[in-house]
């Protein structure tokens, strides 16, 4: 996409006001666009239509396909629970470009190293262009302008928002369900692929026209609990095998081991306990990234200390919350995804851990976010600049490295802390200007690296409370020098003029774009 | 209303084309009609338009209804979870009536005796109409001509699948919270008010353009589990008290004493043994009224004879189906309404008894119904017909009696028994025309009654089973000649031509009219 006609919106971005065919709106500020429509309405089916006895068995994924009336230019939605052992995804695209069909629009709600698998099938005009978070191989083949279309990156919630308001219409969503009865009732508790829960398919069920189930564990009617109820289902499809388990759930999550990230998560806990972030009765959204691993270790401890719990934790979920849950220290587990086995048999097993749908912490458009009640999130970044802006898609080399992930809905947190290395592989984190902007500055309040912090001078509560705690406090130019004095400032990447990926804010809106990275 | 353009329907009903001024379809046949539409879409919200930290409180039911903008005509619902106790919706009306609004609809998923409180407004213009089921008085003021517009009764599914397909827009719903957080994630778990479930709140909150939480237990955020996700909720009043806690929930349940439902109850279970309908790892409704309950006490002394268990058992649930559970003759109960506290209880305590939406169970207009996938339903009926129909709605003096609930909607199970004495007061329930058509005789399997049992000609499978059984088979018309013989041929209900109510099918078209009773 070469665009002639960009214009500035409220974050100085130059971006289209077309993608893909399909008007889009520039971004106008945090809070400042109000959507006007109606949400998505999906055909009216029938009970008639569907089989008294409950039975909606396809033979195969190719026959369910078939009838769901798969063809050219349609939109094929996937979840990503089943992560870097994910077949499902691929084995579709397999069959499309088997039968022919040209032209698809894929909405995941990420994609992973395996998904490189669909790479020829992009090149072959199977799949016109993706949207959603792309993880490695994917990501580098956008950028470097190989995609037909223009990709289209969403937060989580923003994929919930653009689902429930029409942005995205699903025409076929293929849903992997861990368990399922014939009716197509399922859970992700159980069975081979057990990926614990299924909250990132709550929304495709609901507003696709037509959904296929596919499972490799048939359970007897009902399958319960019913994390995906079968009145949304059309197919049930039997297979031997949703992936690799290995590669869908990890054994067991880690915490660092690097001495720099280790400082990095007590400096971070130790701000918490003394601004006053976490107290007796908080609600966190603990990561489960190596240095929030950490940072939830070193919270522990001062939790225990004070003999506080905190009231509920906001998953993904790990070994580490659920063993604060066993302990008492955590009083609620609230989960949308699962990260190890551990997590998996505590949600089977404890009523205090609960899953959720995406829907309820992230939608927008809905009528608040629990995000906003969370008192803290830690998070990640690949580059934060001088005004706190965030960026978490792009490498400092201009290519697309991963998704945006829970990442933009997270900044409406209460206090949203970045915490990351002053440096990774000798190159500056904390830069003049992201590469993408992926957040507003104005939602990012804490920078904290192994060399020091930085309170966002929006702040000042937080600055007021910080100045006698003895932490080691610093503008965010201040370490941007410090980081730069012992890196060198690095080169700008090199972009071409064209436009390979728009950056959506959580309200639709068109936040930056990627180009595509020159040679 | 007074019809002068009525058309037959496909039951044979002279049915209006309108009612209160909307087009209506009349009945086409069971799964005939197909809808064309698509699914009713509510506007967009926006987080940016409530409050960040979530506090959605309002200081009143009075301040929350004004800045939901109520205004005249417009259409409010409530849910019946608070039953005969309920004070919130009577609250609404009287507030509405202060405020001097005219002409709204009400549109309850049922209503009780205590709603007689709101004659006065039906008088007066507050409400000019009633969509729900009604119970007694207000059936009763409706039978005689009094309300201003035309009443329409559905199941219900039938409620649900209006509010789904955009038949009936809810203005504001007004919903009764047990226990709520200030964000209006609520359920009905917990607190002086407790009625286990909210299942009947689900669509209303999903669909209607502003939702009022009303609760009289405030909990610390987050309240869980989520029955109703604070996502859908615009305003949270904090309220004394919700009701009459000893008539929203019955402290228990009691089966019949009478040795005539005995009797039935022992013939219906024995019924369901020879037939095969009860097997090991079957899927039973069971009610909560005496007879119902009688068979399921029946049902169990089958199961322990038999060493068999019940996969699962569709509530509403009472201490009968909880001890089943509990001793293991039940593997699962899937709950929409509680009937008793024991039963409250056990959905705090039992994993395997989880609460699901109506719309899970009941909405006709979705890819399939749990409901024909239950091997026996056993209903009751003010009359059958010698064609199998079923009437719930008025008594055999014409005059509307109760709602029609799930009714129709357990019609669709594998096999449907209405079970009922042969008589009542000395008026025979079997007749040769039902007063009102709530239920296609195609869809009512097997009558149970205490002089005999009535097989379903359709249901040549179940005669072949039963023929040696020594069951007392008899023909429906057998049936009805011995209570005539007994009572004498009841005299018909005289009406006017005024049509007072119209009775829905599950797919909302138009099944039958009650007309008003004559002085």
């Amino acid at each position: 996409m070469l665009h002639d006609k960009l214009v500035v919106n409220a974050a100085g971005k130059l971006v289209p006001e077309e993608i893909n065919g399909e008007k889009v709106i520039p971004y106008k500020g945090v809070g400042k666009y109000k959507p006007m429509g109606c949400k998505h309405a999906p055909p009216i089916p029938s009970c008639a239509d569907y089989p008294a006895n409950g039975d909606k068995r396809c033979p195969s994924l190719r026959d369910a396909l078939i009838r769901s009336g798969l063809r050219d230019g349609m939109t094929i939605s996937t979840h990503h629970h089943l992560r870097d052992g994910d077949f499902v995804a691929n084995a579709v695209f397999d069959i499309a470009q088997e039968l022919g069909i040209k032209g698809l629009r894929w909405f995941p709600s990420a994609s992973f190293p395996c998904n490189a698998h669909l790479i020829p099938y992009l090149e072959d005009g199977t799949i016109d262009w993706i949207e959603g978070s792309m993880n490695g191989p994917l990501g580098e083949f956008t950028s470097k302008g190989k995609m037909k279309k223009t990709a289209i990156l969403r937060s989580h919630g923003g994929r919930v928002q653009a689902i429930q308001d029409g942005e995205v219409k699903i025409d076929i969503a293929v849903m992997a369900a861990p368990s399922s009865d014939v009716f197509g009732n399922a859970n992700g508790l159980t069975g081979p692929s057990a990926t614990g829960v299924l909250g990132y398919a709550e929304m495709d069920v609901q507003y696709a026209e037509k959904v296929i189930l596919v499972t490799d564990n048939l359970v007897p009617f009902p399958c319960l609990p019913m994390q995906i109820a079968g009145n949304f289902v059309d197919f049930v499809v039997v297979t031997e095998k949703l992936g690799e388990a290995d590669r869908i759930i990890s054994g067991t999550t880690q915490i660092t081991r690097s001495p720099d990230r280790l400082i990095i998560a007590e400096l971070a806990a130790r701000f918490c306990e003394v601004t006053g972030i976490i107290y007796d009765g908080c609600v966190i959204q603990a990561g489960a990234g190596g240095i929030s691993l950490a940072i939830a270790e070193y919270i522990k401890t001062i939790l225990q200390r004070n003999q506080w719990r905190i009231r509920v934790g906001f998953g993904g979920s790990t070994q580490y919350m659920t063993q604060m849950l066993e302990t008492g220290l955590m009083e609620y587990i609230l989960d949308g995804q699962v990260f190890d086995t551990e997590a998996v048999r505590s949600l089977n097993e404890n009523r205090k851990h609960q899953s959720f749908s995406v829907f309820n912490a992230y939608n927008y458009h809905s009528k608040g976010n629990l995000t906003s009640m969370i008192d803290v999130v830690t998070l990640g970044a690949t580059e934060i600049d001088v005004n706190f802006n965030g960026n978490v898609v792009t490498h400092s080399d201009g290519v697309i490295l991963h998704g945006i992930g829970g990442w933009q809905n997270c900044l409406f947190a209460k206090n949203t802390i970045v915490a990351l290395p002053l440096f990774r592989n000798r190159i500056p984190v904390i830069v003049d200007e992201v590469t993408t902007l992926c957040g507003p500055g104005e939602l990012i309040d804490v920078i904290v690296t192994e060399r020091g912090i930085a309170i966002n001078p929006l702040r000042s509560d937080l600055i007021e409370k910080a100045k006698d705690s003895g932490l080691p406090l610093k503008t965010i130019r201040e370490l941007k020098e410090e980081a730069e004095a012992i890196c060198g400032k690095p080169d700008k990447p090199k972009f071409t003029d064209r436009v390979v990926a728009a950056v959506k804010w959580v309200d639709g809106t068109v936040l930056d774009v990627i180009r595509q990275v020159a040679d």
